[in-house]
């Protein structure tokens, strides 16, 4: 089945332990869409601005990402401007200039409307919200947000919340919108705000997925180095959306497996600086680590 | 088979989030032999004062914990009086009284001399050494420090650690012995110093187990309330190396299975106020979270 996902394509500047990158392609579209394109069609809606430049949409469009939703304006693409210092866990924001993304509606064409499988990147809940109102009946919605909204934007977020299957956020994310400091029952707060499933990722720690009356946890495939963490979360949302649409599946056991499909693609996008590694992943190398974890965590 | 621990026997005034306890027994072999009584025969080597109260030594007897090393001396018995903040993962020691355990010269009687699995808590690296002097070829010796040791006799510990089987420390110790900041960096040069086995404890994180050529990943039982920590630790390495004892298997499968006793052995201690909670643990109680921990890690 095909996924739409709809978040912003930037341009980010990244200085991170692997290096230095000016200007490279990022934005949480783009990782998402990279990562999810290893399992099942996707195409994007964003907004890049006249300087965005055409090499950068190729590199979507080499790994079949349909860019026909890939608005570009007058104007200057968002950019992003970082580094991490010694806990690469913690990315320093030196500059975000929105451009083009701050007027962002997105407008979904008819020919994504009936998309099945869908991903509400961070952008405003107000947006979000007006995404959902275009679609026909999606199978399974996923939506992202950060500290910015929940505490900017708390009533909108939670009208968004009602509406979707399944929350992803991180552990601090969690924690600040469930208002709770200890995660498992911040994690039920969230699952009785509305979606069906919450999806924290804790990054080095791994992820947790719940729904009610269950949960699953999954350690973090061990990595000697990490290069560059930007654009994780959004890599662990493309992997998780990516294998839930190839298999149309949402039970919760194929769910658990839709949690390990992202950590593992995450696992492999921090390896390499900017898009680079995830830009060249193999389903055959997700598929032989997948099963590595699977080795690893089974007592 | 059975097992001899060789620690600290203390009494512990402890502020923590589930209430507060005077003089409570705490010390690195009370929590040790509570729980790995739990699979094993236990024998104690500690040292307690003339304060120490006969109530408490009855405990351990109760649960059959073999007293008959623990040396009663003049003086008074090694207090620790901490609490916890807001970060339940964090100790905050006021107050640390040595007592009779700053002279502390462990003796191993010749009954206990051919244990086969022996665990040597944190105490002085050389005291350590000396234990394993007057032990007849134990089968497995795990090895626990803290990082006062680890800054502060760094050669007394790496000779010990030669000598060991396996060396159970924190991720925080990892690091610090290792000098690596990456956790899977750190275990590789850990287990080049000398011990076959490497544990790291992650607190809520959960745990790692590495061999040469195999790493096992667990991930924490959820907890939605932490009472006390204190003991945790001590609390995990009791369920690996009882559950090691009682299967007298040290395979690298076994192992892994073992670490997942300690940590769901560890999950329980924590939910009670100091040893509460792991006082009246069951066997069945143990298996039963096992198994949901297994089925909470498949996918």
């Amino acid at each position: 089945m095909s996924i739409l996902a709809v978040g912003s394509v930037a341009l980010d500047t990244i200085t991170a332990p692997g290096g230095k990158v000016e200007d490279g392609i990022g934005g949480s579209a783009t990782y998402f869409s990279l990562a999810a394109s290893l399992f099942a069609p996707v195409a994007v809606v964003a907004v890049v601005g006249g300087d965005f430049p055409q090499s950068a949409v190729d590199i979507l469009v080499a790994r079949g990402v349909d860019c026909g939703g890939l608005e570009r304006r007058a104007g200057t693409t968002f950019r992003w401007c970082g580094r991490y210092e010694d806990d690469v866990n913690v990315a320093i924001t030196e500059k975000t200039e929105l451009g083009v993304f701050s007027d962002f509606k997105p407008v979904i064409a008819p020919a994504y409307r009936r998309r099945p499988y869908v991903f509400l990147g961070n952008i405003d809940p107000v947006l979000q919200g007006e995404v959902l109102r275009q679609l026909a009946k999606p199978k399974f919605v996923a939506l992202d947000t950060m500290n910015y909204w929940i505490t900017g934007a708390r009533d909108e977020l939670a009208e968004v919340m009602k509406r979707v299957d399944c929350l992803i956020v991180n552990d601090g994310e969690a924690r600040m919108l469930a208002g709770k400091a200890n995660l498992y029952q911040a994690v039920g707060r969230l699952l009785e705000l509305g979606p069906r499933y919450v999806v924290v990722k804790k990054g080095e720690h791994g992820a947790i997925l719940a729904g009610r009356g269950f949960d699953f946890i999954l350690p973090a495939f061990p990595l000697r180095e990490v290069r560059d963490p930007t654009g994780a979360g959004d890599t662990f949302a493309g992997g998780f959306m990516g294998y839930l649409a190839e298999t149309d599946d949402t039970s919760p056991a194929n769910l658990c497996r839709a949690v390990a499909y992202g950590a593992v693609v995450a696992s492999f996008a921090v390896e390499g600086l900017s898009i680079r590694r995830l830009a060249s992943l193999t389903r055959g190398e997700v598929d032989e680590r997948l099963g590595r974890l699977g080795e690893m965590t089974r007592f």
